[in-house]
């Protein structure tokens, strides 16, 4: 029997000798029997990974996330698991770009007035020679790091254990001091929950920029709102705790504070890319060699 | 007589030999006689360059300004006028960069949700694999390109002659289809006043971004104007033609454009750079070598 592969998009080049079917996470979804491989459609809530269960042929599932914790309980042994490791690493990046020199530029006073057609001018804040300490040194926090050279900022590297032109994460009180920007990219672990609270804030120069892009976890909120409400440090966040923040919390309308509802992965640059992997998988799939981005 | 320097700061390394005085372009000039070096204060207004005409001994002016076309008619025979070329070029590619991404991660959106502590999300453009006509491939375009490069957009160079890597901008027809993004980093000539004109904005692709940074002349405003109001393309402006935009200009509230009131050469970056080259001019003139960025 033809092997087949259930793909959540049906414009794919697909190597000969598969089969293809199409489930984009909505309406009732094809034929189960017989899927040997599985592309789990992205972002598309709990039903899609339900029907791993009801695979009975299943080798492999693709998942388009980088974290896949929550779907490791659902993957019988011996059906292989890879993920999206990447996939979202520019999108990222781009939208960290779009806040911190939203904070530096000054947008929000400019659309403000652009509602009521005021030419008012202002000099601003730069991010040319502000010295950003990078807080997470994987490869999102790489893709920041080529924006900010091309924007001649400082790089400071930060990662949980030193490395050559990477202070280790014990650095970090001896860092904050004459940071301008502390650039958060973790993720939510129990190394990484709370590291930042209202020691390692009070730490900080007046003024500086506080920027998470990671998970929310990883500050106090209420320690980082203090500071923000004050008008001592400002923000620039797209992941926060808890999520989603409420409606009335005194963040959102902080003077010095830009936040971005946990949209950062979410755009273009995701798809294309998230595309060649799928077709590279099955053309290694095909050729019965390893997958990438195995997690087990 | 040691040859006096007029400066607009008090916090430069001087060399030995020269006598310095401070003005800023407020209040009641110094003393202006023997006053050889004279650089201009920033963005100070009319009388700054009036002082020329009272400086028997001036043998160079530095501006800080790149254009200097009105400094001309003030500069006596046989004084150096020297400008500030690559002052603003990083501070004019951040802004850019601060645009376009603001436009392509929908930052307007999110900005007003934050008035309301509303968490809705939703997916947007990216600028990876967008392709940018840059259209004017001097300093300040370099400096957009390398931010570009680092955020895998596709870069199309277009400038008045063509060149290995750089098209002509007799091009522009056969390129103006396939673009996502038309950004103009043009100087106010002639050859540049109503370039992009409703034929060339029609030729864009239906939401293609028009970014322009250089001067609003380059562009038709109404024909632009036409164009957003319909939503068919987008437009994200520092410069417009007139400035100020009249108040009540509708492209002040059209959807799809962003407008900052020339803005973007007024950064903190500017300064470091400012200073460097007037030490390093100060240098040569007490020297005796030739100065750079001149004029005539």
């Amino acid at each position: 029997m033809t092997p087949r592969v259930l793909l959540p998009w049906s414009d794919l080049t697909v190597p000969d000798g598969l089969e293809t079917a199409c489930y984009d996470g909505t309406g009732t979804p094809p034929a189960l029997d017989g899927v040997e491989f599985y592309v789990l459609p992205y972002d598309s809530g709990p039903e899609p990974p339900k029907l791993i269960a009801k695979m009975p042929s299943l080798k492999a599932v693709q998942s388009l996330s980088a974290g896949v914790d929550s779907l490791l309980p659902l993957i019988p042994d011996g059906v292989t698991l890879a993920n999206g490791r990447g996939l979202h690493d520019l999108s990222v990046a781009e939208h960290t770009l779009a806040l911190i020199l939203a904070a530096q530029r000054n947008l929000p006073r400019w659309f403000r007035q652009q509602g009521t057609g005021s030419w008012d001018r202002e000099h601003t804040r730069s991010l040319a020679d502000e010295r950003v300490l990078l807080v997470g040194y994987g490869s999102i926090g790489k893709a920041i790091e080529r924006y900010l050279v091309a924007g001649e900022a400082d790089v400071v590297r930060v990662a949980s254990t030193a490395r050559e032109g990477v202070h280790g994460i014990d650095e970090l009180p001896e860092l904050l001091p004459s940071a301008d920007m502390l650039m958060l990219i973790l993720p939510d672990t129990p190394a990484t929950r709370g590291l930042i609270g209202a020691p390692e804030l009070a730490a900080l120069p007046d003024g500086a920029l506080v920027v998470n892009v990671g998970r929310g976890t990883a500050i106090d909120t209420e320690a980082l709102t203090k500071e923000v409400v004050a008008g001592r440090l400002r923000a620039a966040l797209d992941v926060v705790d808890p999520e989603p923040l409420p409606s009335d919390h005194p963040l959102w309308r902080a003077p010095g504070a830009i936040i971005t509802p946990h949209v950062a992965g979410g755009s273009d640059s995701f798809y294309p890319r998230a595309k060649r992997l799928v077709e590279q998988q099955l053309q290694r799939f095909a050729r019965g060699q390893p997958l990438v981005n195995v997690v087990r």
